[in-house]
């Protein structure tokens, strides 16, 4: 049996009951952190605070070796045994955990997932914003080394523009060693080429959230040019820009998020 | 200080290790089931759990008489003790904890969230589907009881339409007391009104899930005629309409959703 365990938000503690209880009874313990940030967890807290020890996996061991007997391949032995599978947010967020899982599958292995807070939700209450007013997310990613000074993905761009044409938020996840001013800056780059006003309207409020789960988690809103200055400490970040605000969400980003009230 | 501690999806040990501290270091516990469904939870699993008193707060203790010193108010006892709310979810999802929190920010209470798993990361992984191609979610609602036979909400139908147009999909809660087979028999009569063929499309898939979280999720996917008959079991229950289907999630739906394969 193969169980995805979601670690949760930022550290060793965001995890659930249930998934520890899974951890506790398995016979082997696997954690990957390439596709989500390590956040304030170290290898060596998590051994602690779960009593167990974790092997962590490279993106090699879950996409090329997984069945390879001989390597020890963690398909391989979830035939037999218990194998539990930690990684940040919550479980099975990734395309290769749900590759994995349907390789498991294919090999009549039995597969469970056990659920960790993720940034989906947390952003909403974070902002105090609506979480059923989001639109479509996209990942701001770094320029794609391609000639002078790299590609940029317009994608982000494109699809905040189109959420915010039909009044809806957008969550932007930036790449794990990105911060909201970098980020900040790819999307004016792509803005100003498109020579479009959605991020530099005087209307358009963006919030930077830095640190979600943990226990200073730092959520800032102003317009474009207050935030790109604006230090929002350790990673990770992410940001969000809100359509049309109701008067409570309106309030909330004053007061929680800290917003300089007209 | 009032300190928001999401529950998470199903049942007591949805909790993460950080919130169950949260409950063990508060001077009051108080709880909350009416913006969220109670799940496999009961509140006496909850304290023998948690080794904590809970008291049960209805929508009036938190709506009407939060700040009543004479009532024992949770707002009056956040100002000088360690108060904890708990609720179904991920924390500060529902408008009534925004404003309560907003309340509380005005008396100068410091406060704080706790994230815990949440139907809105679950479902993509749930179903192996893409958490960033979701579009805006809704809630399908039971008629409102207005003449005969209730006034139908179309903003569900019209929420999934203009996703499918854009190849987006679709999260539909459903109402506390709502089975899947119910929101369907709405979204049909909507759609029969309208003469539209989002749903009725031999192309189009719909995905059943009852008990997100639980030891035994049910995760179903079918077209609408299949579906309308499936029987989910206990609720609560979720619907996701999906948009474009990449081939990943389409080879997902069949071997973690059960769809019959073509």
């Amino acid at each position: 049996m193969l169980t995805f365990v979601g670690l949760g938000l930022y550290d060793e503690k965001d995890i659930t009951l249930k998934g520890l209880e899974a951890v506790r009874k398995a016979d082997k313990v696997y954690a990957e952190f390439y596709t989500s940030p390590l956040g304030g967890r170290t290898v060596e807290k998590m051994q602690r605070v779960y009593g167990r020890r974790i092997s962590v996996l490279e993106r090699s061991d879950l996409e090329e070796n997984a069945e390879a007997a001989e390597s020890g391949g963690i398909l391989e032995l979830a035939k037999s045994k218990n194998v539990v599978l930690l990684c940040g947010g919550d479980s099975m967020v990734a395309t290769t955990h749900v590759d994995l899982r349907l390789r498991a599958i294919d090999r009549e292995i039995k597969t469970r997932l056990i659920h960790a807070p993720s940034i989906l939700s947390a952003v909403a209450g974070l902002c105090g914003l609506q979480n059923y007013k989001f639109g479509k997310s996209a990942t701001v990613s770094p320029p794609y080394p391609h000639g002078c000074g790299g590609v940029i993905s317009e994608v982000p761009y494109d699809t905040l523009k189109a959420n915010k044409e039909r009044g809806l938020h957008t969550l932007l996840f930036l790449d794990i060693s990105m911060s909201v001013n970098e980020a900040l800056g790819l999307l004016e780059t792509v803005e100003e080429r498109r020579r479009g006003t959605v991020l530099k309207n005087k209307k358009s409020i963006i919030v930077g959230i830095a640190r979600a789960g943990s226990e200073e988690p730092v959520v800032k809103a102003d317009y474009l040019e207050g935030l790109k200055s604006y230090d929002f400490g350790e990673l990770p970040h992410v940001l969000v820009v809100p359509g049309e605000l109701h008067f409570l969400e309106k309030e909330a980003l004053v007061k929680i998020a800290n917003f300089p009230a007209p």
